[in-house]
């Protein structure tokens, strides 16, 4: 039996988003027609990792993640997602995916930046130069740069203001969205409208919004006719498709 | 080391909802505030606990749930709620705490119904008569009137034609909650608004919303006037009390 598993606390908020995201794209009629997912939300434990990226702490989150995936597979969960774009960085993610083989893990972690690229590849052919609203952390690490030069596409090269903007939009205490999760407020929601402006004018034809928490505050398809790529709703999909491929909802 | 289990499954989005009203009352100012929480929500093997009840199947749900829990409890939590009214019953909830004890668990399973009535004892101490919106399952087993009487609540009683369109609400496959989570139907709204009108006639003071569905098509404080008491939020502020008290948000 697959079991899909979750590593959540990346935010709480995002595990949760990504549980739903799996919900809405499953094709049933009742509860029973649901796929089974197990979310273990243990964030006390993990480290910021834009904190880590930044070198503000020594600590890789990369080790107490590949805990909670040991702790998933243990429970009987098959394949995992983390909907967490900062953890995909290599720095992150290549230890993750070591500490797993070191333990003789049988579990498929999927990427999700693979699978986003992947899924503009099949669903945007036209698409070729891509804008990221993302946390520093992704910004600097070059998590979906790298992966879109690879793929043949155009990524959209913006300044460090901007990137600076775009970060407190998301961590500022006083109105970043991981504060107001419930209700982003009025000036993070602007200053992400903005950066999509900002990105438009560079030429960008698609945004991937590259920070699990951005979608709270940006819950749109398309902004400024460019359609607005979720990682989260992709990554739900691809767990989806890897576990129970005959329960994906066909249509977008 | 406390985690919070949570029951998923019953249904999907009522596990996922739980654990949103656990972070929404926990006091946090960064994911690394939030408190652990794992949920389990595998739905295929739980039969339909309505159906159950009403003899319609011969699986009592309490043995698949009862499971689940323990597999919780090995996953590490310590304390477990069951988003659920009807899975409250006592011709399901005592068998689940029959094979917890019979497999020597040492976990806490906190009673949603038990907690609700102790928060309309504590916050609105001048209600006395109280109406209940809830399925079949939950109204015929009595879940919340026998608990209300014993606790020297008046509990409203209303006609049986009322609850069947009540019940609709929730499971029709055309217009139901169940069928359309993400956004129910005018006419389930309708339903469920013209109950609380007729509760109101009959003298209720409070409305307890007493299926974990109910709040996604009344996601309201009042109705009419009427405080609506939403068992999902009750749960998630008892499951914080009964592991981190320090945690929990004391202003409503």
């Amino acid at each position: 039996m697959e079991i899909i598993g979750i590593v959540g606390g990346v935010g709480p908020y995002a595990g949760l988003d990504l549980a739903r995201n799996i919900f809405n794209e499953t094709i049933a009629g009742k509860d029973q027609d649901h796929l089974p997912v197990t979310i273990m939300s243990i964030p006390e434990k993990i480290e910021d990792r834009t904190e880590f990226l930044l070198g503000n702490t020594t600590t890789n989150p990369a080790y107490a993640v590949s805990k909670i995936i040991l702790q998933l597979e243990n429970a009987g969960c098959t394949v995992i997602g983390i909907p967490c774009n900062t953890m995909h960085s290599s720095e992150i993610f290549n230890v993750i995916q070591a500490e797993l083989k070191k333990a003789g893990s049988q579990i498929r972690l999927i990427n999700m930046i693979d699978e986003v690229i992947l899924f503009i590849s099949h669903f945007y052919p036209e698409i070729n130069k891509i804008a990221v609203l993302s946390t520093t952390g992704t910004h600097k690490t070059g998590v979906y740069y790298n992966k879109l030069k690879a793929a043949g596409f155009d990524p959209i090269i913006h300044s460090d203001e901007l990137q600076e903007e775009i970060h407190k939009a998301v961590y500022d205490e006083q109105f970043g969205i991981k504060a107001y999760s419930k209700n982003p407020s009025k000036k993070a929601k602007n200053i992400l409208v903005n950066g999509i402006s900002s990105f438009k004018e560079l030429g960008a034809e698609g945004v991937i919004l590259g920070c699990t928490e951005i979608p709270y505050a940006l819950p749109y398809k398309f902004l400024q006719h460019i359609p607005l790529l979720n990682p989260t709703q992709i990554l739900g999909r691809s767990l989806i498709y890897h576990s129970y491929p005959e329960k994906l909802v066909k249509k977008l």
